[in-house]
């Protein structure tokens, strides 16, 4: 069965069937209206993202299921890296008239898991026919105290959460062809590209106890999105290149990982900076969740790379590599 | 010069420069970093509208600026059936590479001119490469009142604002190439098309007012939009069709101008009901809003077309015609 056999109608009262809430109290009136009407915080969050076939994720090679994850978690990942709590989506598809009602069926299933496990109820949506499928998707939710990226000051730690690159290496072993994991040694470098999760808690409590200064989610890189955190900040940084932390699958997967840790995107870990004096507090994190200081904020605008013996060197900029058609 | 010159990084920066708003006091964080945060307002509507080059739109037959216009208008559209106030905007867009930076400065100059007019703040977005034009707008707003689309009941006049069918008069001149008006006869025909006003006045007096007991924009056409109102109400319609308020553009353009203002879409005005005892309070309005009563709501659940001579058919349900590629 294809969407075309279905028509417009159909596909919207199959998406407000699966994935529509009105069940929440917050909500007043959910999808199938002109517009969502919600009961809202006092301070909002708000953040959206596009996933274009052929750019973001190619359809051959993402699972329908782990896409709908995706392309959800990728704006929550946004709403922990302001420290929000994520409350209402609203989804807009263009998809192909081609598209295979079973694989609309998994992204669905896909999107709805990744919205129960945050808590996060669709209010809303679009949908319109393309020649490529495309996927945009808007988060609003709540943060009392919110983490900008600007608030960064010379001598504080800059910390990462989990680990860098893994999302990197997936990309690669897919545009290699080596899709399933031969054992289990590329599973998770898959799992860190195909079904990134969400930094929601972390996020969350580093706004509350306000121990973050500055925050980003690394998606772009660790390189770009901490020039991102300096450039707003009005700062400079320095990173311990020996202290960036690498997944032991991903050192099984190169033998020179770093590159990918520092280049690579949609890492989807949080990347933030703590004054001295809260380092303490911090630590006591680091039982419940893995975080590593990997550098200072320094003054000026300058951002280095401090090798294992000590040698400083600018740290360089590359664009983590997409799939391009 | 074309977007693959400018970097996506750029782009971003102009994005934020000529669209970018923290001027405005309930604006705390604006574009620029993971995520917006703005004061809400206690009952927050949210609408998201997809357009989509070749089904939507044609990128040949309409000018940027209006493109740009319509974009965030038919979002406002949404939120003027609703009866809300909108306060904020988010934009996606997809753009392939070959994109003239002359066409993307003309689109944002119509964006901010829509979003000016309309007192909408944009407060963040995404950006990302695609081989088709997509549009991606959602808009948030206030309604202390809100009027959904379930709340007509038998008794009920049926109104229309503005008049039917200009819009898909407009579509049918761009498809046969009529481009360029030859003359006033059909200039407001494409305009009705290419750049059509959201009713946010009137749709916020009849929701403040309590005039309006079900309200819904008219984009799938007249018999397709009521169609909505009924099933949600649970009830059926007559229309009387010497009442559908046609334009003089019409009339000229066409001599059975009935079908466009019946099926035809993209009218953007608003259909809602009235109970029979607010009549006279509504009246007072028409002094400053084009409104006609065109029908009355019925028991059941038939939706009856009924003719000059007094004759009842069942109205039929026709989709309007979109572009297809």
């Amino acid at each position: 069965m294809r969407l075309k056999d279905l028509g417009e109608r159909r596909i919207i009262t199959e998406i407000r069937r699966r994935l529509g809430g009105r069940r929440r109290k917050d909500v007043r009136l959910g999808m199938g209206d002109d517009a969502a009407v919600v009961r809202s915080p006092k301070n909002l969050v708000i953040t959206s993202d596009l996933l274009v076939e052929d750019y973001d994720f190619r359809k051959a090679l993402h699972p329908p299921r782990l896409l709908g994850r995706k392309s959800l978690n990728v704006n929550l990942s946004d709403i922990a890296a302001m420290g929000g709590r994520p409350l209402h989506a609203v989804l807009g598809l263009a998809l192909p008239r081609q598209t295979d009602w079973k694989w609309l069926s998994e992204f669905f299933r896909g999107f709805r898991e990744a919205s129960h496990r945050a808590r996060v109820v669709l209010v809303g949506g679009d949908f319109s026919e393309a020649r490529r499928i495309m996927i945009s998707v808007t988060v609003t939710g709540s943060a009392e105290t919110f983490v900008p990226r600007s608030r960064a000051r010379p001598g504080d730690f800059i910390y990462v959460s989990g680990s860098l690159g893994d999302a990197a290496a997936g990309l690669r072993l897919l545009k290699s062809g080596r899709r399933r994991g031969k054992g289990r040694a590329v599973s998770p470098l898959l799992k860190a590209f195909l079904d990134p999760a969400p930094r929601l808690e972390l996020g969350s409590l580093l706004a509350r106890k306000k121990l973050a200064s500055a925050m980003i989610d690394v998606s772009d890189g660790l390189t770009i999105d901490l020039t991102h955190i300096c450039e707003e900040s009005e700062v400079g940084a320095e990173v311990e290149l020996c202290r960036i932390p690498l997944s032991g699958a991903l050192r099984r997967f190169s033998k020179n990982p770093l590159p990918l840790a520092l280049n690579g995107g949609e890492d989807f870990e949080l990347l933030f900076t703590v004054r001295p004096g809260d380092v303490p507090r911090l630590r006591r994190l680091s039982r419940r969740f893995k975080i590593t200081a990997i550098g200072r904020i320094t003054a000026g605008n300058r951002i280095l790379a401090v090798d294992a013996a000590g040698r400083k060197k600018p740290l360089k900029i590359r664009g983590y590599e997409h799939f391009k058609s």
